[in-house]
């Protein structure tokens, strides 16, 4: 079934506010079953909303809405629904003691959001003050709901998706996501588009991002899937890595918590990105020790012990130096695994020999031989560093768990 | 002039994507003067777009469209917006050069992504490899742009956004940004009300970001501007840097190479994020000596030289730690000026006396004695990471340049 979504504000428009509400109700209803076919975002204006529903409502079963549901005078949402499903408007006793009850009598948008279109059935807010609204024309639903995103995430969860699940029901898809490092979208796609033509009732997905590639495959039932994901895995398993977000840090941080190990880093090239991103993570206290950002060649020989011969002989970027660097981090910290990276992430300093994008890197344990390899970064300054620190986790990620040698 | 905003990808209404560039190029379509009337996101679906781009050419004179434009089998914006304009494709020399020169003659998608459509003005996307296009039909545009954000927004700033003013010179607006470090919307919101109502031909707009606030002035001349500009200025001078970016990082940066000093970090709330943000900058290796992320009390102990009396007396967040953090800094390389911090990011770990949201900073000079603050973060662990690595980079630079002790 196809449902589109909405979204009524000038401040999304005006690039002040980012829709994540059209996300977050796009997560929710593809869990069941529901197709999204489209998201749009119009301004706070009568007729705009008043064409926009209308439009939304030809094309689809089901039209969520955010937003416009305030006491502001440009919150016209309301106005602008009831006008198309020519309905008047009456106080509602339930809605002013919900608020009464939450708020107190002294609310000054009390008799505003508890004067409510007759037509709708009421969807009580238990966050806020504004009600969300069900209209209901045919086999067609017409949902409003609030845009603050704390009151309209409880709202879809516990009344509205319930609420739809009753109305509609559906078979549930079943979608899965397969998040892969190291592997970049032309290693896939080649595999994907043979498989696609052999399973049609699969509807595959590729999601390039910088250093891996992430997989979607749909159908109506698992057993669909099954055959395709077996052939997927098949060549590309040792690179399939687990993680809700579909972050590499994130696979890198449960697996640290659960073998209860210890991590560090030594950082030149990528500049302290590998730690912002594993830091990003609550809880990256139990097992990141942390990084030696060492971007002089005298913190790298100051902190990670990189002998003055080594930087002079072989340079700043080398083998020799991300092996000392790595051997170093060791030394300065007692983690049981490490990453060490220098590189050059340019536009400048590169050379013909080190041209921009040439990367050292060294992973490995403590008191074991360390996988060295040179990455050879392509694109923007930022592409390198990105793309350099998803590999390195990937890399980490892909040794401990499958015993696979770093080779990027 | 109405220009509205399409972006194409099944991830997007699949909600494993976030639609963050339609309001980035809202806020810069908006500085120029433009409306933005409409976001639409649509599916990887040949008719689909096909059916979307004509509908939103029918409405509005400019039509920008993110996504769909790589090489895979699901890209088919190209294919769509070809269509609607009968266009034929042609391989381009000029793209096949460009590409071949920034990624060598083995890329995988190089014959695929130099296979443009024949109608369409070429694009170059100075960091990816998916050229960007530009439709025209009689008054109207069609701009297709890449769905990856840092290849999207060079293309929109640097190539995009000239055309569009050459292309349709609106009724010469002047426009001025102002970028404040450490100050937040609601201190400098009360005086823009009130000069809006004494400026009325001023549009203001007002842009908070984690850990400071860029204010937009916009108006037929110049000389309209300066007043407004003069009182606000009397008032938050010492805070306004100067950045083309808008970043705080490419002020610190500027000054630093300007000045000829070097810099250096101790982190441990903050990760790495102020090292990576500083890093993010070509020629960051001319001053930047490096970060210690101590993440652990051990590190901060073994590198940086915090006692253990103070760990244990203090704990890991207090101001105590942070100026230790900074001496030990000093001790440890030779930079200039450092920046120490120390603090509780959440969501775990906050405590009655340290709430989620304390962080605890040192800045200073080699030999003088620092500025040491409290900070509290608000929000979550993401906002409360960002918006402390931009005050403490404004902090410093606001110290620096305006010799201003650090009041976060």
């Amino acid at each position: 079934m196809q449902a589109e979504i909405l979204a009524i504000g000038d401040e999304v428009l005006a690039g002040m506010v980012v829709n994540s509400n059209a996300s977050f109700i796009s997560q929710k209803l593809s869990q069941i079953g529901w197709d999204i076919s489209r998201h749009t975002t119009l301004p706070d204006d009568l007729n705009a909303i008043y064409e926009g529903l209308k439009e939304a409502l030809g094309r689809s079963t089901v039209v969520l809405v955010t937003g416009g549901l305030g006491s502001t005078h440009d919150d016209v949402t309301r106005n602008a629904a009831a006008k198309l499903f020519n309905s008047g408007f009456h106080y509602d006793s339930e809605v002013a003691a919900d608020l009464t009850k939450r708020f107190g009598d002294k609310l000054p948008s009390l008799k505003d959001q508890a004067t409510v279109p007759s037509k709708a059935k009421i969807v009580l807010n238990a966050v806020g003050t504004a009600p969300g609204f069900i209209f209901t024309s045919e086999e067609k639903k017409l949902i409003l709901m609030p845009g603050i995103p704390y009151e309209m995430k409880p709202m879809l969860e516990n009344q509205v998706i319930p609420y739809l699940k009753e109305a509609f029901p559906l078979e549930e898809k079943y979608a899965e996501h397969f998040h892969f490092c190291l592997l970049n979208e032309s290693t896939v796609d080649p595999m994907l588009r043979e498989l696609s033509v052999v399973y049609p009732k699969v509807k595959i997905g590729i999601y390039p991002a910088y250093g891996g590639v992430t997989v979607s495959m749909t159908a109506p039932s698992k057993d669909l899937i099954n055959p395709l994901k077996d052939r997927l895995l098949s060549r590309f398993s040792t690179y399939l890595y687990p993680s809700a977000s579909g972050k590499i840090e994130e696979a890198v941080h449960d697996l640290m918590r659960e073998r209860k190990k210890t991590l560090a880093f030594a950082e030149s090239c990528t500049g302290g990105m590998i730690a912002e991103k594993i830091t990003s993570l609550s809880g990256a206290s139990d097992y990141f020790l942390g990084s030696i950002v060492a971007y002089s060649n005298s913190l790298k020989n100051h902190l990670l012990s990189v002998s003055e011969n080594t930087l002079k002989q072989y340079g700043a970027v080398s083998a020799e130096t991300a092996a000392e660097m790595l051997s170093g981090l060791f030394k300065a910290t007692k983690a049981d695994y490490g990453i060490a990276v220098t590189g050059i992430a340019g536009p400048t300093g590169g050379t013909p020999e080190k041209p921009v994008g040439t990367v050292w890197a060294a992973i490995g344990e403590r008191d074991r031989a360390p996988d060295i390899a040179l990455l050879k970064g392509k694109g923007s300054r930022q592409m390198i560093i990105q793309s350099t620190s998803n590999r390195l986790l990937g890399g980490l990620w892909r040794k401990i768990v499958h015993h696979e040698r770093f080779v990027p």
